[in-house]
């Protein structure tokens, strides 16, 4: 009897091993089959030329995010996904009006420098008589309140501390520098500021500005705001030593009109077994002005389609309803995510897990985990099937902002995570346009999205 | 006396353990002082923009290369580097002439197509009359055999496999290709072809023609040969498909000419203890003339001057000499690589390892070691060194074709590998030029060639 309970129990030990043997070779092979689609017949790079040149930088509000709702909505029904629909939400509409001008003035009288500048995103404009100003340069918003209110008021505050170059992951020295562009507006304007300039947050010194969102504080004045390129914010700050008592002029245009109703844009695949449990994959469908938000975010959104195309056009129907989700103003505002996350919980939506590619069509590192430990070790299983395909880290970090309000409801969060170095060369900028996409690059993103969601999809996530 | 001795074995322990761990931790801090050197004053860049943009596309014997030998020499001595010397060789002369022409011409007079082709390197010219034939597409030698003299003699082959585009490896993929370029012409003259026509080797649908070198086989007829973009080359094949009968036309003006006299530029770090014992870190000067030769290979070249000039400026004084060497002529005739290998066993070199960048200034991934296992398990043990800068994969593989002449004395070898996805997109094309190369990708090649140099300057390679 014992002997027979040990060759049974060997037997099942044998059988078990045997099928995880057969499931992960069978996981190779259906990863390789998902890359290799995307090598050969991947459509992200022809979308996402369509997006980027005929609709272009899609602002919220704008005209061309309402084509780019349009667009993703044709486009999905065209690979015919189960399911297409949008979910309306207002949104914030800001517009930059006519092009922003600058000017250092040396109060020696030596001449004026035009600088190169552009408003940051939902800032105020100072109309046409612009704004004229002693300006105080800081690193910090230690600085200025060491500065107060004695050495502030009246004046434009130059906020210069740039981003840590020596930071391998360049969205860490993007965060360490990015709320001067957030909050300083509103901080300066605390002491009496009557303007902000924010060095562009790029890791580059050249002469092109980075536009963003900048946060207005509740009862705060609302002061004009606008970034300056690295090149010349280091001119500045070298004739501010010079001669601190120089002056910057700034003359924009942009203004907050009234909400416009726009939506979120919804592809999914219905699962076959559990129809009513989701996986998310998404990017958002809005852009800066600026350029043509090819790697912000437009990758993110074509990639997210091509994940289900993929899927589709490979058989590999999926037990749980898989989503490509079109997120409108992440940018200014982040009412699609939050929108996305209110129906989600309104409807009493299950989800498995949220997966957001924003961090640019670059070639894929791997992928960054927000859940607890279990889940993390539990999907770094995963990691070497994703090697040979060089995408292979699995780490514990941030995901994305428009699958960030799913995280009350406890839902795993993941980024996808590709190469970091070239993104904020072009990041909020005018040459944020197609031709810095490299098409495999980009391909080979979406179908490791696919991958990922094959396998939760397959394993679940703990 | 046994209690004494397993003491002292102890403490021996203890203190290995404690050496152990003091290298490594002193290894971290080192090669954290490289890469933040390399982001934060890396002057790998500046440099490029100069060898690119002030000199240009520097094909073996062109005014262009002996500016490049002029230019490197005086960087390094202006960098202080205890020893820079040139090696006298003779290079291949070889030159383009007027831009080349080609055309599909339709028997069906349909009309004629113009094509977008180039010269291969070595290729004899055409001259004004030009070459016209009957066009036959194969995939390989073995169907050209098959083929055989009946159904080629007379003829221009067009020889139009394409890269195979699963591999996520590029250059296995232009290894699965090559041969057509390299071999092709002088395969096809064995049946009595007229003219050669080769698919540009890349991964892309474009259309740009890659030039490239071919190598004519002994005792066969030298016929003209030419590369076609690859939408060209579908163009063409879809025309042959309807029309067997069509004939191609081109015509270029390209010659050999007399062997010049250029060099190998060597700069040299003096060892503090193993002064006759060399380590190297290579690229190579020459490049094609139809671009700037940024990524092919002036980027190898910068980086290897750079590599040094790390060193020196973080007061790294290796213990064996090293160098950087500027090879002459990898593109179409090696002879620089051979000299180098030639002087080196002429004058009983003793070489610890050599390391060659001739895969782009991308990203880092890793390298690849052409050596005894013993070699690269005792490299690998580096391996989580590099694992922060994104560049952990220490791979058993091919190094670079200018050091590779050093093989037979036993040096180990080693390819510095950066991620491959956009090499093909430039390589041996007008469009491999400064503004498609990365600032930050760039520099952190660099550094991850100083830092190995560092480790094999320490510790050795076995």
């Amino acid at each position: 009897m014992k002997l027979l309970l040990r060759s049974v129990i060997g037997l099942i030990a044998l059988i078990t091993m045997s099928n995880q043997h057969l499931a992960a070779q069978n996981d190779t092979e259906q990863i390789k089959r998902i890359f290799d689609e995307a090598w050969q017949n991947g459509e992200s790079y022809a979308m996402l030329d369509y997006l980027c040149n005929q609709i272009g930088g899609r602002l919220s509000g704008s005209p061309q995010a309402a084509a780019a709702v349009e667009w993703s909505r044709q486009v999905m029904e065209a690979y015919g996904f189960d399911t297409v629909f949008l979910q309306p939400v207002m949104v914030p509409h800001w517009v930059r009006g006519q092009k922003e001008q600058a000017r250092i003035i040396n109060s020696k009288k030596l001449g004026t420098f035009e600088v190169n500048v552009c408003a940051l995103g939902n800032s105020v404009g100072t109309g046409a008589a612009g704004v004229v100003a002693p300006i105080v340069e800081v690193q910090s918003f230690e600085e200025l309140e060491k500065l107060g209110k004695e050495n502030i008021e009246g004046k434009i505050v130059f906020f210069n501390r740039p981003m840590d170059r020596t930071l391998i992951n360049t969205f860490a020295a993007y965060g360490g520098a990015a709320n001067q562009r957030g909050a300083g507006p509103s901080e300066a304007a605390k002491y009496g500021a009557v303007g902000a300039v924010v060095r562009s947050l790029t890791l580059g010194d050249d002469d092109i500005p980075h536009t963003g969102s900048t946060r207005y504080a509740l009862n705060v004045p609302q002061i004009p705001a606008i970034a300056i390129s690295t090149n010349h914010a280091d001119l500045l700050s070298g004739l501010l030593k010079d001669d601190p008592n120089l002056q910057f002029y700034f003359e924009t245009h942009c203004q907050m009109k009234e909400d416009v109703l726009s939506y979120n844009v919804v592809g999914q695949l219905n699962g076959t077994e559990f129809p009513d449990k989701y996986i998310v994959v998404g990017g958002h469908l809005d852009s800066w002005d600026l350029g043509d938000g090819a790697h912000d975010d437009g990758a993110g959104c074509v990639q997210s389609i091509e994940a289900l195309r993929l899927m589709k056009v490979l058989g590999i129907r999926p037990r749980h309803s898989v989503r490509a989700v079109m997120f409108m103003n992440e940018e200014n505002g982040l009412r699609g995510g939050r929108k996305y996350a209110e129906l989600a919980e309104k409807n009493k939506e299950e989800y498995v897990a949220a997966i957001e590619s924003d961090r640019g069509g670059f070639t894929p590192r791997g992928f960054s985990i927000d859940a607890d430990w279990k889940t993390i070790q539990h999907m770094q299983q995963w990691s070497t099937l994703f090697e040979p395909y060089g995408a292979g880290d699995f780490v514990a970090g941030g995901s994305g902002a428009d699958i960030s309000p799913l995280k009350p409801q406890g839902v795993t969060l993941i980024g996808f995570v590709p190469d970091s170095q070239r993104y904020f060369n072009y990041h909020h900028t005018a040459i944020d346009t197609f031709d810095k996409v490299d098409r495999r690059e980009l391909e080979m993103g979406a179908a490791a999205m696919a991958a990922l969601v094959y396998l939760i999809d397959t394993y679940g996530v703990k």
